[in-house]
């Protein structure tokens, strides 16, 4: 069973929740479908050898899997790998959105291989908003063309989720460059032979820089310089994961020599900002990674159990059923597939968002992106881990052991809740950050949102909803009052109480927001057949939508309750760990 | 950071929990203290070396790795495998309670090492009940010492939870023997190197049984038979599995030579009883091993952050502080806390059930104990890959590094919930088969001994216990409704809206029933310290109950809504699937 691109579902998705109309229908059918080729054609082939091949580290060079470097040809020649990019360096100009899907289809395909392209669309970003004219000039378009792909080098050993700890150091060399010395770790890869160059993103420090996380810079630090010599840079080893074991995760020492030779970009003791230009386009992409190995669990667990026979279910003919007329498998398979569609739903609304602050909304969709951000970035990846599990229980003791290839998906999504700031940082990012946007306003206007799609429900009132309308109406209170809470906890003199609630918060928020996603999409469903529709896909968007709101965001009051009245523990936590 | 058992948690549980009563305080401290240096110092050793190594399979031999053969001695010597067995046949006659904290400890250090005496108590039980005495005579006494492990031959390819699809063949020699044929797979300890013998319990057919479970028969077939010639059995291969890598898990051919030779054990046709008897016991095995393995997480985790310093948390005085100060990291390592100990007490309360139905109580003890069983497998597995996930997440990029440590914790944990009945199948045992046990009697009697707790904890009033009471009556409540809901739900024309609440209605049952055991923790500490007691660990308690009560056991409502009201998806999952 390989991966395959759910186009139907993501176009429906894109036109109906998140709102897609800069694209005609049918060019957007047309990406899609061609994309969805190349994702189960060529990259989902290239998994399972990924798995076990891992990339060999020797003598300071890294190998990929056999049949990489040609799946990396094809996807770059084919134009994929700037799909967003602004034709002027050589992109395609296409909405997020556009790209959203894609890059969930490559990370549906292969997680490990997916990587690598969304490490070169951070550098994309933050090269292009930050970089001087001249560095844009010579590297932009290999980036956007993938010739040569970007790493992120932020980490250092005592440096993870606390950048204000970075020592790499930056010396002026007097021409306009700097010498850059230190030691990375967990780059993502930092070292491969899949192109003839590498463009790192390093995060240093000046010789004057004040302490934390102010007196960081940005460089440019490509392993091959200008002049076609080798810069003072090498990968110096690369770590054994858990997952992602084709994705080579390396150490790397810059300035063994000297100093390796790096252009700054954007100004100094300002890496933070331009770090987080590259950062948060990728932390929606690590959503989206979420997303796409969430739906390549569930599709290859409804194919299991649709061919497994055990058990007679109640009222079968046969003496023995699929697995998937067990009740408690539907609800396994149903939970996989309404969380895939929630964390796809959110995603793709965050990349609508991006796009529309491009446009005549301006700011204000600028800042609903950047209260999404955490949330897509976070809840997707949870709720990957979530199903990539339930997919291994979907296949009983063929989930264990490893040729099934479940397994394989449960333990590449485990990175995705660590990578790009924790999931608890992105916690913490929400409610200290995001929520307090223009006074709440940004998160009270997204609330409404979520309303306006309860009150759809109502306003249909067909018996099909079941209690939809109910469920998402409490989850919404829950939300707002919760909201509340946070904001109030903020202006306090105990601001720990909102850090406790943090993540019960971010969880909170997105359960109801896939449920007014999934609201949404059942209502545009439902019209679809009110005019007459007779795709079967319409009356499953409503079941699915339905199976979410009674059995999923039924968990929203309880998360409530411990985000108002669970933060007691910040008081005796150190008595309660010390024993 | 190594495995240490938690012996003074262990004896406070035992003892205020779940009522340890026939052993002597001291003398059950002295052997807890033993049994945790062994584990610690014996057995957690060799965790990793296990992880890496594994079990080469060669020529129908399987190796196990170094140093596992003199771990597996000194633990047989020591009279550690046959704690509960009756000491005419060479056990200690120990309480289940205590054997229950040893084989929490023996799994907390090194899960594939724990199994394989899980697997022999498997067999001993069901010899014990059910074998002749000739049989007895012959095997107990070896599989109560250890010096032959036992296992247990269920599974085939198209028969995992439907053993009515069994097809291994049984045929009377004549001779008072039988003469098996057929392919096992998924046998845990099936071959290895760590004994001269292997007893296997096989499940086959007689050729006049009748077709599905009645006509399984139960046989011992030793793979060195009595006159010291190998039996006609072998070991075909071994799975390349997510973790456990030290477990052998073998595919075994039964008779290639014309048969391999069995002695019945029970009836011809009985075989289920009897299978059930030592699964039974292998359930809530399985339950401790889970608690064993999120204890193991939880110390690794907490070792890491109080050492792993980011950040400034609020207040410090340093410009770093260990992330263990802070509130997001606080609330995972609670969490994993207080979930381990919700499901040691479970396990424990189901241990002492058994205890209890060989004395003056008798079958409503059993029936209690049959009762808790699925519930002690299924709630301390799940949360087992819960707090494994969480130990990987408090490490951050550490965690997906396998040298950690933490990620093998989850691979291994991962297990758990799939086999000895995957927690799906306990769901549905606890609801099908449980809950009608006298009427739904033995379900509110258990129910009543937790709202016992809640009152006890209204009485006290303590303001340290904050929302405790009151959350824990709400989840009682919830649990309640939730009962009598699933219940008239088997009873009605539409049985399939009980089974489609099963898991829902398990969590909610160990949820509630964990935060009522730890009420009862938290006013035993209370009692103690209201006695003048100053042991930091009373406070510690107390906190920990609160902090369950009131960010955990808050799930409880939602549970609820869902077990009655999100069952409608049954009559569509087909729909919302077949897309």
């Amino acid at each position: 069973m390989s991966y395959r691109a759910p186009v139907p579902e993501m176009l429906f998705t894109l036109r109906h929740v998140a709102g897609l109309d800069s694209v005609d229908p049918d060019d957007a059918e047309a990406i899609l479908s061609e994309a969805g080729r190349i994702a189960a054609g060529v990259i989902a082939p290239l998994n399972r050898v990924g798995d076990r091949h891992g990339t060999p580290f020797a003598e300071g060079r890294v190998t990929t899997p056999p049949g990489w470097r040609e799946a990396y040809r094809t996807f770059t020649e084919g134009g994929w790998n700037g799909l967003s990019a602004e034709a002027d360096h050589g992109g395609q100009g296409l909405p997020k959105l556009i790209e959203a899907a894609c890059t969930e289809m490559w990370n549906g395909a292969n997680l490990a291989f997916g990587l690598c392209p969304l490490l070169t669309q951070g550098g994309i970003e933050a090269l292009a908003a930050h970089g001087s004219d001249d560095l844009k000039a010579r590297y932009l378009e290999k980036l956007v063309s993938g010739e040569w792909p970007a790493t992120m080098n932020l980490t250092e050993p005592q440096a993870g989720s606390d950048l204000a700890l970075l020592r790499t150091r930056a010396e002026p060399a007097g021409n306009g460059t700097y010498r850059i010395t230190g030691s990375k770790i967990y780059i993502t890869y930092g070292e491969h032979d899949l192109a003839d160059n590498i463009v790192h993103l390093v995060l240093a420090r000046l010789p004057d820089a004040p302490a934390g996380t102010r007196g960081i810079s940005l460089f440019l630090v490509p392993k091959v310089l200008p002049d076609g010599t080798r810069n003072d840079l090498r990968c110096s080893g690369i770590e054994h994961k858990l997952g992602i074991h084709a994705s080579p995760t390396c150490s790397m020492a810059f300035g063994d020599d000297g100093g390796a030779t790096g252009w700054l970009i954007g100004q100094e003791n300002k890496g933070l900002a331009c770090m987080f230009t590259m950062m948060n386009a990728a932390r929606l992409n690590v959503g989206l990674q979420g997303v796409g190995v969430a739906e390549a669990a569930t599709q290859r667990a409804l194919a299991y159990a649709q061919e497994r026979r055990q058990g007679k279910a109640i009222g079968a003919a046969e003496a023995t059923s699929p697995i998937v007329a067990h009740p408690d498998v539907q609800r396994m398979l149903l939970t996989m597939k309404a969380y895939t569609a929630a964390a796809r739903a959110i995603c793709y609304l965050t990349a609508a968002a991006l796009d529309a602050s491009k446009g005549p909304e301006g700011q204000p969709a600028l800042d609903r992106a950047s209260l999404l951000t955490p949330v897509a970035k976070a809840f997707a990846t949870d709720l990957a881990n979530e199903v990539t599990s339930l997919g291994v229980q979907v296949h009983g003791g063929m989930g264990f052991v490893e040729e099934t290839g479940a397994a394989q998906l449960m333990r590449d999504a485990r990175i995705l809740g660590i990578y790009e700031g924790t999931n608890g940082i992105q916690a913490i990012d929400l409610t200290a950050r995001k929520l307090p946007l223009n006074g709440g306003a940004t998160a009270r206007s997204q609330i409404a949102w979520m309303r306006r799609a309860a009150e759809g429900l109502l306003k249909a009132g067909d018996p099909a909803f079941g209690h939809m309308a109910a469920r998402l109406r409490d989850g919404i209170g829950s939300l707002d009052r919760a909201t509340s809470h946070q904001l109030a906890a903020l202006r306090s003199n105990r601001p720990e109480a909102a850090l406790a609630g943090a993540t019960p918060y971010l969880r909170l928020f997105g359960l109801t927001l896939g449920g007014a996603c999934l609201a949404r999409s059942a209502l545009a469903a439902n019209a679809a057949l009110k005019a007459g529709e007779t795709d079967p896909a319409q009356a499953a968007r409503i079941a699915l939508a339905r199976f979410y709101a009674e059995n999923l965001l039924t968990a929203a009051g309880g998360l409530e309750q411990t985000v108002v009245a669970g933060g007691a523990f910040t008081d005796d936590a150190t008595l309660a760990l010390a024993v």
